[in-house]
């Protein structure tokens, strides 16, 4: 059975990887660059959003594509920003899905004009597993931890936190309530993704948000250069 | 895609009762109660299992059955605890398997001696969607929720919630550092599983430690009245 499932699963990828690859395609014609947001459920993306976002990003368009399992409570938390925002369920089929895929972000499109951003944030559905498997047609992907959830997680989920350009440390103000070391997180997150850059962020202190969204507000700025180079 | 996708996840479904349902048979064989422990990634599962299998229970023989992506980080830390502790890593094939399945479970089966525990817990990987879909022959399902993970939880991912005789709600110290509005929750809670059972508590201070011990040692009586009534 199991030999079965995993054939299943490559070829589902493969066909992930072919519709990545026409939202890429779109997202390049429209000029934007897309950050796939990851993070396990309750680990804040959103609250971080909505402190990023908040204050605008220096003449940076953002849209954000809100992905959930059921419910548009994130997207509704948005709403106050004024920023183009789609909410994206998973929950059609069986028990709902996991993660997002290049085929749930691309039926989302339409309900997004990309001309008028330079960046789309995909909030990922709370996962640290599958969502690091599917490509989206992303540029960057940012994996998000919460302190409360423990020094141990990239030994334990290692794919997520190899497969990401920047990894986000959140609620660092529970710190010093939690067992949580910052060196032993970055001990361990060095022997899975050596030189990853780290952001330590509180959406509540304020701490690390402005490094955060400058970021942020940089990756279309990097896709343009990248983009001009290849040409 | 969708459609095919969907026909294809029934069909393991299919094949995992299947496989539940001969686990069910050996566990009810070896007169073993077996209990689903699922949450999102760091809610504390095996921290709470330290607290509660530490002091033992009462004569109720207990084992664990550990299962990650990656790592034997949590078998090792329920090493001193001199009970039978075996650890499962979902990581081969692809990325790593996001959920037990019953095929899993049943592959680790040989490692345990049944006929020596009257209670076995199997700690499911992290993750709030899949482990929700997949049954694995167990007597009841638990579901950790820690209150930094926020108390929107339940409207996000309802089929987990649903799908448990008891919610432990985790972390509970953390309560004045957070923004958990615990009523918030319950009323969540209530609109997609009325009347489940809860306990809140802390490994650290303890809190509902004692309460979540005597539930789980209740387990493998109220199993033995329920064979007792259908013979």
């Amino acid at each position: 059975m199991h030999r079965v499932k995993v054939r299943v699963v490559e070829d589902a990828l493969d066909a992930n990887t072919t519709i990545a690859d026409a939202n890429r395609a779109d997202f390049d014609r429209a000029n934007v660059a897309v950050v796939n947001l990851m993070s396990a459920p309750g680990a804040g993306k959103t609250t971080l959003l909505e402190a990023v976002l908040g204050p605008g990003m220096d003449g940076v368009r953002a849209g954000v594509l809100e992905g959930d399992v059921a419910g548009s409570l994130d997207a509704d938390r948005l709403a106050h920003l004024h920023i183009p925002v789609v909410q994206l369920n998973t929950d059609g089929g069986f028990g709902g899905e996991c993660h997002l895929d290049a085929n749930m972000v691309r039926s989302a499109l339409p309900a997004l004009d990309l001309e008028a951003l330079d960046l789309l944030i995909v909030e990922n559905v709370g996962n640290l597993v599958c969502p690091a498997e599917f490509k989206i047609g992303e540029d960057a992907r940012i994996m998000v931890a919460s302190v409360a959830e423990g020094q141990d997680k990239p030994l334990k989920y290692p794919l997520m936190f190899r497969a990401c350009e920047l990894v986000v440390v959140n609620k660092i103000d529970l710190l010093e309530h939690v067992r949580f070391d910052l060196d032993k997180f970055r001990y361990y997150l060095d022997q899975v993704h050596p030189d990853v850059h780290v952001i330590t962020t509180s959406a509540y202190t304020g701490e690390g948000v402005d490094e955060l969204r400058d970021w942020l507000a940089a990756v279309p700025a990097r896709e343009r250069r990248t983009a001009g180079a290849a040409v």
